[in-house]
């Protein structure tokens, strides 16, 4: 596959923002990139626009956002892949690139979820797990689908609700230091432990929140990425595998089997050491739309042995200067987590990181030049994991 | 852009369809692709679900129909652009092929709209055109749309109500003859004028129904598709453009700017002639949703001049044996439009007429070896235009 390089990336202030209409939230995003790349809008040669929807009575995005955005007439096409949608958009965004289409494409994702009310989107995201056999039957959310591998992990390896709380904790003292983080509060073990039952285990500071935002990235040419930008981050992988919607036909509940698979794939692609990955890379953006998730992609990663992941967190591993940082933009537990946008929002901080533009508080040192990327959608129907390096 | 060669293509029968789910309707197309062209579902290395939605609870299709068709845990993600969401399918499965990303990718579209009622269905597509300015504000529905364009062009050229109806005649004939259309009855002008008024001028016989179906192709490596047919079908060009979803803001209601932009970038591509392409293409398949569009198509693909489109139908020019056979599977109109399957319906029939293996009343002559494609999402906030060809 022909080398594709990120040129820009653009990323609005999550939050909950009933402000801007969704056109309005991605041209936040995508301008940012332009700036960012020093590229005209014009230059674009494809769109591919990750959006969940569902939230709001619009039925077509991609038009709108392209027509808001001045990016018409050029060819463009949703994409999703459930809250691994950012991460599906880049891969079109890449293959257009990586095809000889065009030399420079653009990947939006951007979700509005604030559109409906708590409950409603609750009840919306609660029909991504099977919605025949989980939802519809048991009346299961996102949280309870969650819940069931928290409590399965815990019997299994002594993991306690402590443990968990701990990646709440980090995740909200990254976001603290993150300004377009929608939470930037730190807390402590207490708050969590202290916080609302949602899905036992689980509690309210256990749970990503419903975040309006968006993010975007400009994928260029091997050729045109090294002419536009000294420092152009280089897609080396990009892994995917979909799984079952339906947990009961799941292995177990410790781990996420699209999540190692599409790992194998990214590693191997990368000739990344499956055995020993975080020598490998500076820093790792996982998703944690429940602190259980991240401690499930610890391992499902490699990090560390099977059953040891919560211990991890227990220790502080994952802290700049453990054993390798982990959503030190605050992850989506605290930064926020629009759906489509998330897997963008992680290709934002992992080339920033790499770039050395963020925060010192939260800037990873940089020695292996690569940042691993995991992005879960559903309950695990597909993993998306993409590693990004400084080197070709 | 490395070539790209259709290998496998199926179809469901289309029509309404409520004893099939979601994902048993995809699995009928899929499984006659996988069997046209003898490859194993683990072969496949990338699947790219089109699929509009928005009809049934089911929130995230990509994973449920990839499980029960047994395509796990090969990557996927769901694409949509509308109406022209199978032509996006294609676009991205050939892309994940001439990346290099893999040697064989699916494209499957697929919609079940008869899971709501019609009033539902007419109100969610009606929300296609711009939701806001639209929609919301005037009640429009799509057959309004597109009576804005027929009003237009009768003004403007003259074209009368029965040319429009023999628009629907002509494909209804043809759906008659193919055992998978919706409709398999010959109608005459005298039925389309006695039918009622949907939106004037545009009467029940001059809208495309409400369709169950699904639509597939398998798309192949250069290497690949000659080792593993005969008769690779080659996707030569394909040109796409995005427009505004906002008729307020077309240049003029007489032609679809998104057509002729994504016709002069396909044309560019595979060295057609802009000024004479009728000449080079055996038959076209075009995105006839209402039988204005379908004048529309003619002349924004360039078979006349502007403002003669209903002459060819009044002519009787696109019937075989005419200047250019068009939409000789019925098209929209009688074959049916599910609308996420609608452009690889189009590639289904695009290529068994170029292995001339479709019935033989209705088998256009090949001597070009060349098919094109019209399809056209929102009110033309998109258009696909595929080249299918015989020779690389």
């Amino acid at each position: 596959m022909r080398r594709v390089g990120i040129v820009g990336v653009g990323m609005s202030k999550f939050g909950r923002d009933t402000e801007h209409q969704l056109p309005e939230l991605a041209w936040i995003a995508i301008k940012e990139a332009l700036d960012d790349a020093g590229v005209d809008k014009r230059d674009i040669g494809f769109v591919a626009i990750g959006n969940v929807g569902g939230w709001s009575s619009e039925f077509f995005p991609a038009p709108i956002i392209c027509e808001y955005a001045g990016l018409t007439p050029i060819g463009s096409m949703r994409v999703e892949a459930a809250c691994a949608t950012g991460s599906a958009a880049l891969r079109v965004a890449s293959m257009a690139v990586a095809s000889g289409m065009t030399g420079l494409a653009l990947a939006v994702g951007v979700e509005r979820m604030n559109e409906l009310e708590t409950p409603q989107v609750v009840e919306l995201l609660g029909r991504g797990g099977s919605f025949f056999w989980e939802f519809e039957h048991f009346g299961a959310t996102f949280p309870a689908y969650y819940a069931l591998y928290a409590t399965a992990y815990m019997q299994e390896y002594g993991a306690t609700e402590e443990d968990l709380a701990k990646i709440a904790v980090k995740n909200h003292y990254y976001g603290s230091l993150n300004p377009k983080a929608q939470f930037q509060k730190r807390i402590t073990v207490e708050d969590v432990m202290n916080s609302r039952y949602i899905a036992w285990p689980l509690k309210l500071y256990d749970c990503s929140p419903i975040t309006d935002g968006a993010a975007a990235a400009i994928v260029a040419s091997e050729d045109l990425a090294s002419k536009l930008t000294d420092t152009p981050i280089w897609i080396k992988a990009q892994g995917v595998a979909t799984g079952t919607g339906n947990m009961t036909r799941r292995r177990d509940f410790l781990s996420l089997e699209t999540a190692v698979k599409a790992a194998d794939q990214a590693y191997r692609m990368a000739g990344v050491d499956r055995m020993n990955p975080v020598k490998e890379f500076d820093l790792a953006l996982v998703h944690d739309c429940f602190t259980i998730a991240e401690i499930m992609a610890y391992e499902d990663l490699g990090f560390v042995e099977r059953g040891r992941g919560h211990l991890l967190a227990r220790e502080e591993q994952t802290y700049i200067g453990g054993l390798i940082p982990v959503n030190v933009d605050g992850g989506l537990k605290a930064k926020g987590h629009p759906i489509g946008a998330s897997g963008l929002a992680m290709v934002y901080e992992g080339v920033r990181q790499l770039r050395q533009e963020v925060e010192r508080s939260r800037q990873a040192p940089i020695k292996n030049g690569q940042v691993l990327i995991h992005n879960v959608g559903g309950t695990g129907h597909f993993t998306y994991v993409t590693i990004l390096s400084l080197e070709k």
